[in-house]
């Protein structure tokens, strides 16, 4: 098996002889993201919004656009995405802003990421934990048995991002909405490695940053059901989101631009749009595929290492965490730099998967279109000389 | 009166035959900003606080450089800011976290940007409302009579985005300590164009934008004393401002890095940094100098179009908002945009100050280090225009 999009010279970051195997914490960047950047900032910039000169009106054509092109990729539409910092402030914005009635318990999964478990902390919310499946992935059958008219919201992750697991997403949204709660999926991990559809899928919101999908950093999105982003309050206040502004009254805009204060990040939209733009000419089936084919052929490379260890279920999506006996995955990462690999290691904002899985840590390959078969080589011979050092 | 600072060729995204006088609203990027950007994403990228690999280190202290860089440029420590999508959002985060005892009140004034009234609406503060004196200055007079020991924060412009007055801001740090409130200044359009020193002003907290500082979308900075933004709880939860995080209890990390959830704006961070190199190369002192030599050359040259009133003080700093006798705004903002002159015609989000002036929209023009005489010329010629238009 040899899976190769044959997009690497397209990655100007990543050198000759460097095997980049943390995609799933940051994305590298293609040639035509940079370049959208450099366009809008070196010829193209203005504000936008509120200019009345025909270069704020065009920049503000591009912005929206790049709305149209986010909502479009998970299959959404426009006036439903609220560009955010990130992932991580799309659910902030949802646990501090959306209000199911007076139900105050979300059910969340043991393998969220800590931005899908610290905002409902923040925001009051009661936490009920779904437990995994021993293979890894969050247990829709006991999820099923725990909702109830009590959860406001069911939050999960689409893929998990230490495991790679792919959650059977319509299931979760009928086990939801059976008992009148919401689904939120944290799809920073599925929007880079599957064809998302959020309508297919029947989910309430959907989260998701650009910088994991080929993007820049400081931008992302929050997709939500027209007729809930409408019903939610405003949380930021300042320009841009107002109709009329006294200091005894405000009155502000509908949704999405309600949720938008104060001047966007013009030139991370410009770039978020290329970056959907290159990851749908190679097509999200094609890069699944691909992520599929290098994770199954890294799964049986690993196990050839005596002492490693690995987690979650063999069809995870691009995503590889494992260990190896007597080493902690600090070392491991430290060691594999040093032959040119760079990993994961760490607990990866999910402590308390760590807790289930009963480690500290651990090491985390994760792949992208430029991957291939040489960063899995390259990946095996690192861990035979980690071998090497700690005996 | 010849002000130039002869860096235009250093904007490629200002054609030759194009005034862009629109600096107030968002600035054009000097190549070196472009250059730094680019080079994060196709050269340096990758995540931060987080990898074990050399890379990722790198990047850290490129991104804690940064945020030293921006402390100093404002007088202030490095672990006294945090890095937020902008000055909107710093505004908000103090309104939503700090609290001054249970004091229910801030102080502003009738100058005020939108982002520095509605974050105290929603976060539930009653407002008193200082006047401006007859020359459109906050007028701190009336300021230090109305103060009281209601008042949690005094929260004013440094610098006035449509009048362009300059804020007496050590005598408005007395005004609100004498009283035991805090002074909050919105420095989006002073940091800019003035030398800064929060110490020497006595602030309690900064506010400020990369994009009007010739930096990138999508980053600012809230610089606040050490001891206040350790009093504060966290606002977005999620990665990278955990201590530990179970599902029963989550600790948090402290300041600033607590009000820093999930991957932040890597790339914005480099080009805030260059950006803030770039300006203090030329110096805060000769910008100002400059600008100011601008306004009163554009203040004189103005009053020479029959009809123009003028706004603002003589002394304002890079920004003259005006009117023509008998045309809207907009249609001088369009008019002008035929003659390739780009001016803001609008409420500048600042409807109260416009409520104030007894208009409905102002024109404004704002310089920056690369304006010269030539767009006054331009901006002059192309009001005639609209005369011979408008009859």
């Amino acid at each position: 098996m040899n899976s190769a999009l044959a997009v690497r010279d397209q990655f100007p970051a990543i050198p000759p002889g460097w095997h980049y195997l943390d995609s799933a914490a940051t994305a590298q960047k293609p040639q035509s993201v940079i370049d959208a950047i450099t366009r809008a900032y070196g010829h193209d910039y203005a504000t936008v919004h509120r200019g009345v000169y025909e270069r704020s009106a065009a920049m503000t054509a591009s912005f929206e656009a790049a709305r149209a092109a986010t909502a479009s990729l998970i299959g959404g539409e426009e006036h439903e995405v609220v560009f955010t910092r990130g992932a991580t402030e799309a659910i902030n914005l949802v646990a501090q802003r959306y209000r199911n009635g007076d139900r105050k318990r979300v059910l969340l999964s043991q393998l969220e990421h800590h931005s899908n478990i610290v905002p409902w902390q923040l925001a009051g919310y009661d936490i009920d934990v779904v437990p995994l499946t021993e293979d890894g992935r969050i247990d829709l059958d006991a999820a099923e048995r725990m909702a109830s008219d009590e959860h406001a919201i069911v939050a999960f992750a689409h893929v998990s991002n230490v495991l790679g697991s792919i959650l059977d997403a319509r299931r979760a949204a009928a086990i939801a909405h059976k008992v009148g709660a919401r689904l939120l999926l944290d799809g920073c991990q599925a929007a880079p490695r599957l064809p998302v559809d959020v309508a297919a899928i029947g989910a309430d919101f959907y989260a998701f940053s650009a910088h994991k999908i080929y993007g820049p950093t400081g931008i992302g999105a929050l997709w939500a059901r027209k007729d809930l982003l409408d019903a939610m309050p405003p949380w930021q206040g300042g320009g841009a989101m107002i109709d009329r502004v006294t200091f005894e009254k405000t009155t502000y805009l509908p949704a999405p631009s309600r949720f938008e204060a104060g001047t966007p990040h013009i030139a991370g939209a410009v770039g978020f749009h290329a970056a959907i733009d290159w990851t749908r000419d190679i097509g999200l089936d094609a890069l699944h595929a691909h992520e599929s084919a290098l994770v199954t052929e890294a799964r049986a490379a690993l196990r050839t290492v005596p002492g490693v260890t690995l987690f979650g279920p063999e069809d995870s999506a691009g995503i590889v965490s494992f260990a190896l006996d007597g080493v902690h995955p600090h070392d491991i990462g430290t060691i594999l730099d040093d032959h040119g690999v760079a990993v994961r290691a760490g607990h990866h904002c999910a402590q308390p998967l760590m807790d289930y899985l009963g480690v500290p840590a651990t090491a985390r390959a994760s792949f992208a279109a430029h991957s291939d078969a040489s960063d899995i080589e390259a990946l095996v011979k690192g861990l035979h000389a980690v071998k090497r050092i700690f005996g």
